[in-house]
C-alpha cells in the first residue's frame, strides 16, 4: 500500500507504537473506530526491541548459566564450558523477531493502518509524517522514552541498554552506573555470564524505590554472587582509558573497567514533535495530563512512559486501553500508579505491589500498620530451588492488606496474586483462610497472610 | 523425655503426623489447647518422606538434565554427561532432612507433645500407644494413605512411588501402571533422566480428572517428549520376566520393560485402628464425616487423606487447620474441594482450580457457560524459556469466572491468582481492568480474562 492509497483521517490517530501506542490502537479498533498508527522505527518499541523483552532473554540464558554452574549438587552431570555471547544474541533476536511478526500480523489483521515516519503535531488534530498530513478526531501521544546519559560521551565503552543488548562478547569487568531496575538486571545478567560488575549508585541502596527488607536481601545476595556495588555517592565523570573506562566519584573515589552501561534512568522522547506549540504542557520533558490522561488541549491525550510516574510497558498497555475506552465513552477506571504490578528480574528476582513499609508509616501512621516477613526457608519449593529470599505483607491494623514485597528466584510469577491482593483491598483472613497449593513458591504467600492474621502454619 | 514423663491427657489428641495431623496440632496450641500427636514413623508423613518434597526435588533435578540437553540454543555452552542417581537422591535426602528437622523443631519449639508408636482408639476419647492411654477431650484421626496395588505382587522390579525413589539407578525402560498426577510426574522425570516410559491407563486418557484441552495438549508434548502412552483399556497381568517386568492388558496386549511403578491410585490407611469398633463409619476404607469433618461419634473428627475426596497435602493442612478451629469453638469456613487448587508438576505443569469446562456445562447448563483459552504462544515470558501451552478460563454467562485451568513449563505458580479468582467468585472484568506484570507468565492470566470479558489485547 502507498502513502497515497491509505486512509488519511481517523477516528484515533495515534503517534508512537510502543506497548502504549499499540495498546490504544487494538482496543480502539474493537471499539469499531478507525485507527492511524505514526511509527519511525518498529512496531513494538522500546520494550519490544530494546528493552523488556531483549532483557528477560538474556536474563534466561543467565539462568541457565548459573544452573549449569551449580547442577552437579542437583545430580545433573555436565561440563560447563562457557557463554557463547553471539548464540546468545541470536536466541535473543530469534525470541524479538517471532514476537515483532506476531504483533505486525495482529495490527493489520485488526485493520490499523500503519503509517511509517517521523509525525509531528502540526494542529490540535492534525500530525504531519513525511508531508502528509493525517487527521483524528482523537490523537493519542505515546512517543516513549529513552536512556538518560546526562551528557555523557558515549562510545564503545560507555554505553547504555541499547548498545549493551549488541555486545557479541562477555566483557572482563563492567561498570553499571545507576542500581536501579535495568542496572540491577544487566549486573545479574552479566555476572552469571562471567563478567566482574561493580554498580554505582548515588543514592543510598540499590533498587532504591523497593522496601527496605527487599533491599536488604537483594544486597547481601548480590554480595554472595561476587556483585561489587558502591551506594551513597554520585559519579561526577566517566572517560575512556587506553583499555578501557575510568569512573570518578564526586568524593574523589575511582573505578576502572573494560566498559561503562549507563543506566541512570529514562527520558521522555518528547522534543520536536511540535507537542508545545500547540500548546502541551511538559514538564522536565515529561507530558502533563489530568488523572485521565487528557492532556488539556484538543482531544489530544498522551500515555505510556512520557506521562510522569512507573516507566512500565503494561503501564503503558493499560493507559492505552484506558484512552480508548475513554474516547469509546466507557467511563474506564483509572488504576493508580501504586496498585501497579512491578517485577525486577535479576537473580534473585524482585517483585512489589502497593506500599511499602515506609510508605505505608507515612500514609497510614506508623502505628496504624502491621507487617509480616515471611522467610522463604521455610518454603519447600524455594529450598528445591536453592533459594532464599522472603514475601512481605504490609497490612493496615485491621484492615486491609496495602503491600506485597518479594525477592527469591523465580518470585516475579507470585506478582498476580499480590497485585490481586492489593487491588481488591483483601483482609489478611480473606487470604489466610483459602488454600495456596503444596509445595509451590505461592504457598509462602499464604503463609504470609496467615502471619499477617495472626497464625503462622509453618513460621 | 521417656513416656513415664510426657503429660497423657490432652485437649485435643491427633492420631498421625502428617501434614493434615500436624497442621491441626499447630493450630490448636495457637488457640492455647493442649496436643499430643501420635506418629508411628517419621514426622511430616507422606508428603515430606515419600510424597509431595522428594518427587519435586526429583523434578528439578529433571528440569535442570533438560535445560542442560537444550541450553546450546541459550548459548550456553556446556557437555550434558548425564544423570547420577546417587547424587540425585543425596539432593533430594538433604531437602527432605532439612525440612524433617524444622519441622520438629517447630513442633518442639510450639510446645506439642510427640508421641512416638502406633495408636489405637480404644475410647470415644482414649487412644492407646504401647500399652500406654492417651487421653483426648477431642480425637483427631489423621492416619493417611499409601499406594494401592490391587494385589500385585510387589518386588525389586515392580515398585510403588516410595521405592522408586530410593531407586540408585536409572532404569533403561519403565512401564507406568497410571497415568493420573503420581504416574505423569515420575513418567516425566524418568523420561528426563534417560527412561525409556510407557504409561498405561485404563481411562480414555491422561490425568483424567483434567479439563479436555489440558488434557489434549499434556498427550501432545508427552509425545513429543517420546513419552509412550496407552490409554483406554486397563491391565490385566503384572509379572516379572527374566530380565523385568511384562503387563498384559485386559485386550491382550503386552508390554515389556526393566522396571513397573505401580501408581494406580492411594488408598485410606484405616486398617486395624479399632476405627469401626468405636462405631465409626468407613466405606471402601476412606472414614465418612459431615461436611465439618465431625465423625458423628463423641468428640473425634477426621481430616486429610482417610477422608474422602482431593488427596493433596494443602487440603490436609487447611482441615488440620478447620478442625483446630472448629474446636476453639472460632466456627470456621468450609472450602469446597471444587475450590482448591491443584498442580501436576510433571513437565509441561498443569495447574488448576474450580470447574472444568464440561463440569460446568453439566452444573450451569451448557448455553450459560462461556470459555476462553489463551495461547502461551502470544506470552512473552513463555516464549523465552520455549515453552508452549495455553491458560484456559471457564466463566458463567454474565457471572464469575469459575474455573481457572493452565499448562505449560512452570505455569504450577500461576494457581495463586486464579484460585483467589475463583475463590472470590470474581467476574472476568474484575481482573481484565487490572494489571499483569510485563514479560511474566501471570500475563497469561490477564489477557485470559480480558479475551473472557470480550477484548483480548494480544489475542
Amino acid at each position: 500500500m502507498t502513502v497515497a492509497d491509505q486512509p488519511q483521517e481517523f477516528d484515533v490517530l495515534v503517534l508512537g507504537g510502543g506497548s502504549a501506542g499499540y495498546a490504544a490502537a487494538l482496543r480502539s479498533v474493537q471499539h469499531g473506530l478507525t485507527v492511524g498508527l505514526i511509527e519511525k522505527d518498529k512496531l513494538g518499541g522500546t520494550c519490544l526491541h530494546w528493552g523488556c523483552i531483549p532483557t528477560k532473554a538474556y536474563l534466561h540464558s543467565a539462568e541457565l548459566a548459573d544452573e549449569a554452574r551449580n547442577s552437579e549438587k542437583y545430580g545433573v552431570k555436565m561440563n560447563f564450558e562457557g557463554v557463547d555471547m553471539a548464540k546468545v544474541r541470536e536466541y535473543k533476536d530469534g525470541i524479538v523477531a517471532g514476537k515483532y511478526k506476531g504483533l505486525s500480523g495482529l495490527l493489520k489483521m485488526r485493520k490499523v493502518t500503519v503509517i511509517s515516519g517521523e509525525g509531528k503535531l502540526v494542529s490540535e488534530n492534525e500530525i504531519e509524517v513525511d508531508g502528509t498530513r493525517y487527521t483524528g478526531k482523537n490523537i493519542v501521544l505515546a512517543t516513549g522514552s529513552t536512556s538518560k546519559t546526562f551528557g555523557l560521551p558515549l562510545s564503545k565503552k560507555i554505553i547504555t541498554s541499547t548498545e549493551a543488548l549488541k555486545l557479541d562478547y562477555t566483557p572482563k569487568s563492567a561498570i553499571v552506573l545507576g542500581g536501579g531496575v535495568i542496572g540491577c538486571e544487566f549486573a545479574s545478567a552479566w555476572t552469571s555470564f562471567g563478567t566482574e560488575v561493580t554498580i554505582i549508585e548515588g543514592l543510598p541502596s540499590l533498587v532504591p524505590n523497593e522496601d527496605p527488607s527487599i533491599v536488604k536481601q537483594l544486597e547481601r545476595t548480590f554480595k554472595k554472587r561476587g556483585i561489587t556495588f558502591n551506594t551513597g555517592t554520585f559519579f561526577n565523570e566517566v572517560k575512556e582509558t587506553d583499555d578501557g573506562v575510568k569512573v570518578t566519584l564526586e568524593d574523589g573515589k575511582t573505578f576502572e573497567a573494560e566498559i561503562c552501561l549507563v543506566a541512570v534512568g529514562r527520558g521522555a522522547v518528547t522534543e520536536g514533535f511540535g507537542f508545545e506549540d500547540q500548546g502541551i504542557t511538559l514538564d522536565r520533558g515529561f507530558v502533563i495530563t489530568d488523572e485521565r490522561l487528557h492532556t488539556g488541549v484538543g482531544n489530544i491525550y498522551a500515555i505510556g512512559d512520557i506521562v510522569p510516574g512507573l516507566q512500565l510497558a503494561h503501564r503503558g498497555y493499560q493507559q492505552g486501553i484506558f484512552v480508548a475506552e475513554e474516547i469509546a465513552g466507557n467511563n474506564p477506571m483509572i488504576v493508580e500508579d501504586i496498585n501497579i504490578p512491578k517485577v525486577t528480574y535479576c537473580e534473585p528476582e524482585i517483585m512489589s505491589v502497593g506500599y511499602t513499609q515506609p510508605a505505608a508509616e507515612e500514609k497510614f501512621g506508623k502505628d496504624q500498620i502491621e507487617i509480616t516477613e515471611y522467610n522463604l526457608a521455610g518454603n519447600g519449593k524455594s529450598s528445591i530451588l536453592g533459594t532464599g529470599g522472603l514475601i512481605k505483607m504490609v497490612g493496615v491494623k485491621g484492615g486491609p492488606i496495602v503491600g506485597v514485597h518479594g525477592i527469591g528466584t523465580r518470585i516475579g510469577e507470585q506478582v498476580g496474586e499480590a497485585q490481586l491482593i492489593v487491588n481488591w483491598e483483601a483482609y489478611p483472613e480473606d487470604v489466610a483462610t483459602l488454600l495456596h497449593a503444596h509445595p509451590t513458591q505461592n504457598e509462602a504467600m499464604g503463609e504470609a497472610a496467615m502471619a499477617l492474621f495472626g497464625h503462622p502454619l509453618h513460621g
